[in-house]
């Protein structure tokens, strides 16, 4: 009988009805409350906090990532959160209706920070995004970053780049983040600044990193332990792009590799082909969306990135009302492929990244993408989609 | 310097602005009213109906497709009208500018139908849709008819099935459509009956026909004699999945053969890859997409077909509020392929159809499409999107 072990469960308990018992037909035990020690992999046995011992054939490591938290003196203090889990999201709301929240403060400026300041917003709390650099999701290329940071001012989030919190302060009622350019006074503050994966537990049983620094499996989510895999935020997946392994903690890929580690020790083989990059979020009334590489990966990676960068039309000429659909695509100069994707408006980014995702994971050429057939009607698209657009264009440049 | 000749832009001329003065600095010169009698092949020449020639050296056919007309009494009344391009759609409007149109029926159940009929509910018109058959847009299999005519049905749009017309006679202001179960009154009648190539001056010149009766070509756009080429609704096209050249007038297919034919012609040799039968359509507040094989035609041409049919979401499940997304998958037991996809739903079916059509574009088998990476947010599907069910659903009856 397999059994699955959860800190992450423990804090799901006040949603999740489910009893271990509900589980019985289908022969999984899930054993709430029970802390991993160590991994005795010699032994193939995981030693729990209450000292006993329990033996494995396989075990699957799937320990996730815990949120960053800046290392700044005050982010300890009541009413500093993150968003990792749902205890995460119960806590904050917890907070919220314990009292009248007006401000809030967001260090970070990834997906979740833009996905936080509209959650923020509807509840209507004045809120700041701060970031280091000068622009939000640096995921996608500078090119999106104007008509993001209109959306944010368009919906009044003030969005505050070249910012560094040095310490966060406790001010009465409230707290007060201090900035290389000032004070912020807030009565949340939310750390969004990325995750790191958990693998202590891992290393400490030999099981090898990857060079992201989480842990190294195969096609199959083997790690480098026989009969140990590991599956979701803790380990690495392999970008079918950048033809290499990366750290892309993501929902969707770590319920692939779940299924694909279950099924080789259920004794089905099955191998997990890989990721394309894809990613998209909302913020407001905007659709962001992206697959494959942006420029700087592109570089990074080796590739001689050329791109084309497009304002065309969600839909039909004929039918359109001023909306806009921003697409860029990058190619590969040496083999004419596409290498990577990015799309963002009102609607219909998304729909575009859907098939570009395909052409990525297919290693299709510009040409080719230029050509692709899809299912064209006025309320969707162009006869001329802006996907051919953009990709006939960066053909030209090729 | 290349002409362009056409009957059709005579018939925009209402419209198109642009004088063959405008298009000077292309090197165009587009001849209006000006009709072509006979491709004399052998001179290189074309007869124009003042009797002068006009040589070429290269000729290209896009004669395009006229709209089929049922050959019953009363076709050609006042108030019956076909609908192919921009002057019937100019005639239809004039038509129901000048009189109070009350009733009206559509024959035919294609997608042409489903547009319309919402185009006449719009304007408060009471709409019949009359098909021999007993449901709407066979392109899509039987799964996706009940909720088409429930979409018709709410929008008080009348479907009637088993229904042949026999005759359209005159009946005092209005019309009277007989049929095999009875008489329909109605102020416009609308055939929608499909289209036929037009190809008899391609004939008269010799080219050759492909077995669908349109012209055939090759992926140069190329006829069977040379120096002339065909694109757009009066010739066939190259299927990817089927493997075969088929009869699919559509505009945007129409474009592509456009743009390879003059790069052919211009001297920078291109093929035109192909399509996969991708189309969707919008009927109210229902999109219908589908790309690739339908079950009958899979049959039809060869395959051995097995299909998946499930009810997903088109957003993640803790954000859905009862929306519905169907997904039909059909794939070729022989080789584990994706042959076919079919989608419906209030949102999100063309974006599925999107990437399925780049699926079958490179010919993706079933368990490859079970994992492909997609852009996952919950607001565009959930970490498993409808299109990962449906796969894995299929690739497990194979």
């Amino acid at each position: 009988m397999p059994y699955y072990i959860g800190d992450v469960i423990k804090d799901y308990n006040k949603l999740v009805i489910r009893t271990p018992e509900a589980f019985g037909k289908t022969g999984i035990k899930v054993l709430t409350k029970t802390r991993v020690e160590e991994i005795d992999a010699a032994r193939g046995e995981v030693r729990l906090a209450d000292g006993s011992r329990l033996p494995y054939d396989s075990l699957t490591i799937a320990t996730g990532a815990r949120a960053t938290r800046l290392d700044i003196p005050g982010v300890d203090l009541d009413g500093v959160f993150v968003l990792r889990d749902l205890s995460d999201a119960l806590r904050i709301k917890d907070y919220l209706n314990g009292r009248a929240c007006r401000r809030a403060v967001i260090v970070g400026g990834g997906f979740i920070a833009m996905e936080m300041s509209e959650a923020l917003r509807n509840l209507g709390i004045e809120t700041t995004v701060i970031v280091r650099r000068h622009r939000p999701v640096p995921r996608w290329d500078e090119e999106f970053c104007a008509p993001i940071l209109e959306e944010l001012e368009k919906n009044g989030v003030l969005f505050q780049g070249g910012t560094t919190p040095l310490s966060i302060e406790r001010n009465g009622e409230g707290l007060v983040v201090k900035t290389n350019s000032g004070d912020l006074g807030a009565d949340l503050v939310l750390m969004a600044v990325g995750v790191r994966s958990n693998t202590e537990l891992a290393a400490a049983a030999g099981v090898e990193m990857g060079e992201s620094g989480a842990i190294k499996v195969d096609f199959r989510q083997q790690t480098s332990v026989p009969g140990i895999y590991a599956v979701g935020d803790c380990c690495e997946v392999f970008h079918k792009v950048a033809r290499r392994w990366v750290y892309i903690p993501l929902g969707d890929i770590a319920n692939k590799q779940g299924r694909v580690a279950g099924q080789n020790i259920g004794g089905r083989p099955a191998e997990f082909p890989g990721v394309v990059g894809a990613q998209s979020f909302k913020v407001f009334d905007l659709e962001v969306a992206a697959a494959g590489l942006n420029e700087n990966e592109a570089v990074k990676y080796g590739f001689a990135p050329a791109s084309a960068f497009i304002q065309g039309l969600p839909v039909g000429r004929p039918i359109a009302r001023g909306e806009r659909l921003l697409v860029k695509l990058t190619a590969d100069k040496t083999t004419g492929r596409l290498i990577g994707a990015q799309c963002l408006g009102a609607k219909g980014a998304v729909q575009r990244i859907f098939a570009l995702s395909a052409a990525l994971w297919n290693g299709m050429t510009v040409d080719e993408v230029g050509y692709l057939d899809l299912p064209y009607a006025p309320p969707f698209g162009g006869a001329w989609d802006a996907i051919h657009v953009a990709a006939q264009e960066l053909a030209r440049s090729l």
